[in-house]
């Protein structure tokens, strides 16, 4: 990776993934700036990038104006702002197309008249695929979102590739599996599975899995995910656009739940019938086929989940009152 | 068709497709309420209802409290509200983003709480193909819009799709090809090249074919469009819910602006450079497998273009003042 004299702007920066990704550009060389609205609920956490050499300016990327000259010196963007929670995407789905789509427009408009052609890489989602009908999920899977938030991140997904084909923008899309690491949210509820374990283990708690628990997954680390978008930023114009990113180890939740508490010195995890409104919007299981980026890019995970968990769990251990409120 | 006793909600009813969809199921006995908000642009024309025995409601299905009671009340929903133009949407992508998918957003999160589970019959776009990997293109096509009306129409969509595998609605979606006949909108400059090829011939202008004239269509008279729509609303529940719908004419622009012209007994057309705003979106030629849709319900298109357009000329001959301007 050579992100030496790179003018990175970072959106969503203060965020799980934005922050560890802002941190390892600027140790890499990289003029970083980012660019967050702490909207509550949506990860940001300024202690994510504490000590950290990086400008953070506090602006709604659907006010692109506030930070112009950001976007007309950028050399490449990243672009992570948005909101995640699939479940809170049902209760007020007109926040998150407000916030997932309606921003995006905004901020996209504006990188087309201020800094026409530049690279963008966007944090897009598994989650858009739906229950999948195949497995391992490639990128010619069928589109079949299960909740607004699927439906919103496709359309910002959209709006990069359409800008990307009339030439106004030269975009990159990643969709994500489950990334998990150090600087995740403990806080939400409903922001994944690998959140709420890792919350729940540091209090202590016994975890308890929905359903059988027999649903796979391939969680990736983020150290991992960050260098994903390090070399998807380097790709040549002109070749594929969308990757899906994802990990080797396909895990059941029922597997994960046992790891997780091993490493933790929890008691073993017990099950619990699935709550209807999580069930409606479950997708069964899901791994990626994340060849297509591996052959374009070299790019391949490295962190075993074992490990990546033993280092987040050490992580939050250290910063636990940064992350974990002080009643608890 | 039997629509006897249907109580139908027609969202932009006052439109070219939902003013006549609203006079043919009336004609069958039908009770039709139509909404339509007029928003500018759009198509509304009052007079496209004028003498008909349907409700008309002046209402944005964006507030869907303005309408509760017909909305609780009804049968069978036809959703054709909704912006059409792409270049506009260019132009001004937010409006299209309002218009196209926040109100749906509002309007069918009212229908699932207030007559959950309803069948609503949705008139998508082949614009979400955007230009076509392979002809004739049928319902796999992966989903490529080239501009932000096909985003958001897509998006809309995905709602619709979506509330249906939930349980919440049951969405039957029909993807249009070209659409032409009367009540058309002929002032709109941005809403398709039938439109204004009519308006021009009934002008007595000479026809201009952008380019040289050889992508194809496949124009659909208003009565086979609005006979889709019938059959639509009786599909059995648990097959295919997502169909296009097109026609087995396949005529390439040139073809159609000589045919037109002939028809309408102007000269010849000639050809220009084609626009570089309009060459941006453009898609080259498009026709529709539509077989999924006539095995599942045993539509066809009846009605051949030379004799649909010559209703379609006769109709605004006779009904000039309502379509055109006084002063042309």
């Amino acid at each position: 990776m050579n992100a030496t004299g790179w003018r990175a702007l970072v959106t969503g920066g203060l965020g799980f993934i934005g922050s560890n990704l802002a941190r390892r550009l600027s140790e890499a060389g990289a003029d970083v700036t980012v660019v967050d609205s702490c909207v509550a609920g949506c990860g940001a956490n300024p202690y994510n990038l504490s000590g950290v050499p990086v400008r953070v300016l506090r602006h709604d990327i659907g006010q692109p104006q506030n930070f112009r000259d950001t976007i007309e010196n950028a050399d490449v963007i990243f672009n992570l702002a948005g909101e995640v929670s699939h479940l809170d995407s049902m209760l007020r789905p007109e926040r998150d197309l407000e916030l997932n789509a309606a921003t995006q427009l905004r901020f996209l408009d504006a990188c087309t008249r201020w800094r026409r052609g530049v690279r963008i890489v966007y944090a897009s989602t598994r989650q858009v695929y739906g229950v999948p009908q195949y497995l391992p999920v490639d990128e010619r899977h069928p589109i079949n979102p299960v909740d607004f938030n699927g439906v919103h991140k496709y359309a910002a997904t959209q709006y990069h590739q359409m800008l990307t084909r009339t030439g106004d923008l030269d975009a990159i899309v990643l969709r994500l599996t489950n990334v998990f690491g150090p600087r995740m949210s403990l806080l939400a509820k409903n922001q994944g599975f690998l959140g709420v374990f890792t919350r729940k283990v540091l209090l202590g708690e016994t975890l308890k899995v929905f359903g059988d628990g027999s649903q796979l997954r391939d969680p990736l680390y983020i150290d991992d995910c960050v260098e994903a978008f390090v070399k998807a930023a380097e790709i040549p114009k002109g070749t594929d656009r969308t990757f899906n990113i994802g990990a080797p180890e396909h895990l059941d939740l029922g597997q994960i739940a046992v790891a997780v508490s091993r490493i933790a010195g929890v008691p073993e995890p017990g099950c619990i019938p699935f709550p209807p409104d999580l069930k409606a919007i479950d997708i069964g299981s899901y791994f990626t086929d994340y060849r297509l980026f591996a052959n374009a890019t070299g790019w391949r995970p490295r962190v075993t989940f074992e490990d990546g968990f033993r280092r987040t769990v050490d992580f939050f251990r250290r910063n636990r009152e940064h992350y974990l409120p002080v009643c608890s």
